[in-house]
């Protein structure tokens, strides 16, 4: 199994932050499962416990609303320096996910609990799987939330993201807080990419109720209350295309470049 | 289970896209065994089909080099006109692996085979896992390998990579056939990063031989041959810091900006 680099001895529990995956088991991995079935006391927001509720039988359960992350990694930390706890993170907890705040907290706490980072399916992934193959290659990955990062370096970074030409994703696109940040979004895209670029919009991939949504650049701004804050959103490269069998659209390619290196 | 966005139903086979994630089996989803399960035939590269050796028992399999990509596309697709085919691909299929060149050789071929492609754990964040929280918000994936895409492509798509100060994650960073594209990736990085921004290099992630290094922009020079072609690189963003544990360095953080909101 390799290293597990972030441990230490100076304690008898210990904490995994799970990655769970896009909400669904059959895309949460085998180690997650034993991490989960291995803890005492598994913490989390509840909307993600909901989603591994058959794993929780017979646990100490501990629900942490939207917004209380510092404080639910302060508990996790204190909890794990005699237990093993699990805290679950929605798709992979170290892309917009609860490890950075554990370990941040833990940096700054007097006892070093052992903790072990556990992969999981990002959401960018999983959406791309439900669209065909939208990113392919080079991609950059982008959330659209200003709770945490003002808007102003959101939109330098959006500009330099879309002047690459390749796919950009966007987590947490649009949410009743702030439904005007995906508009700016495409507004900022349509500088650097042309009206016919492929558009991809997945709402609860993997999960109950999935939908989704192809169109391009130029026709977005008809079908943006689509978007909501269990999606995620695909802008196009400069050579991703619509894959249309005859008018419907099958899904979304980005080559990778055989086309450079050989007549197919 | 959500809709099968790229099923039809003109065909008796059906074809699976499995992403097989770092290559250790605890990190394959349960939905990538089942597919395995479910397959009469194995299609894929040397490498990846060895890590997945517990799987095949009793299945034909079908080896096919590195850089025969699109004949394996072609002969996937002709196999999976009247059975249950499953080729494998390293990560995630959809992230520098087989999705865009099976969809690409489907979109030409006159008979619609049923295609799902089957997300995996994809490299930049199951060696993330290793090094802590190294990615954690915005961030870049880019390739340096130039075998599809020009270098001067490359080379533009990184300036402004790291003109963003998000983190970068470099996959294929260096092989025998371009050992220096490496070098100017790291030296385009200084351009725009201080000398001190992390470093951190992970080496077969949960695969044998699994090994990580933490060093700085300015120092890494020192350090570039510890890089081969299973590793994945990542350089820091404007915030990324080393995890001090007294003089060791236990792993890699990017704060999400908490500090920002909390005081903690």
């Amino acid at each position: 199994m390799g290293v597990l680099p972030l441990q230490s001895r100076d304690s008898e529990g210990r904490l995994y932050i799970v990655g769970t995956g896009p909400g669904n088991l059959l895309q949460m991995t085998p180690r997650a499962f034993a991490a989960l079935d291995e803890a005492d006391c598994v913490i989390g927001n509840g909307f993600y416990l909901d989603l591994v509720r058959p794993m929780l039988a017979g646990k100490e359960v501990i629900r942490s609303s939207m917004g209380r992350e510092v404080d639910r990694a302060e508990k996790a930390l204190a909890l794990a320096r005699d237990r093993v706890v699990a805290m679950v993170s929605g798709g992979d907890a170290g892309v917009y996910g609860m490890a950075s705040i554990v370990l941040e907290v833990a940096e700054r706490s007097a006892t070093a609990v052992p903790i072990e980072v556990i992969p999981g399916i990002t959401a960018a992934v999983s959406a791309a799987a439900r669209l065909g193959s939208p990113l392919s290659g080079d991609y950059v990955t982008m959330s659209l939330s200003d709770l945490l990062t003002p808007w102003e370096e959101i939109e330098r970074r959006l500009d330099l993201a879309f002047r690459m030409r390749v796919p950009v994703v966007l987590y947490n696109p649009r949410s009743r807080g702030r439904p005007h940040n995906l508009d700016t979004a495409i507004e900022i895209a349509s500088r650097h990419l042309p009206g016919e670029t492929p558009v991809g919009v997945v709402r609860n991939a993997y999960r109950e109720g999935e939908e989704r949504l192809i169109t391009t650049l130029g026709e977005f701004n008809d079908h943006i209350t689509f978007v909501d804050m269990h999606s995620i959103v695909f802008v196009g490269g400069g050579e991703t295309r619509i894959w249309r069998n005859e008018t419907d659209a099958r899904g979304i390619i980005t080559p990778r470049g055989y086309h450079r290196k050989y007549v197919y």
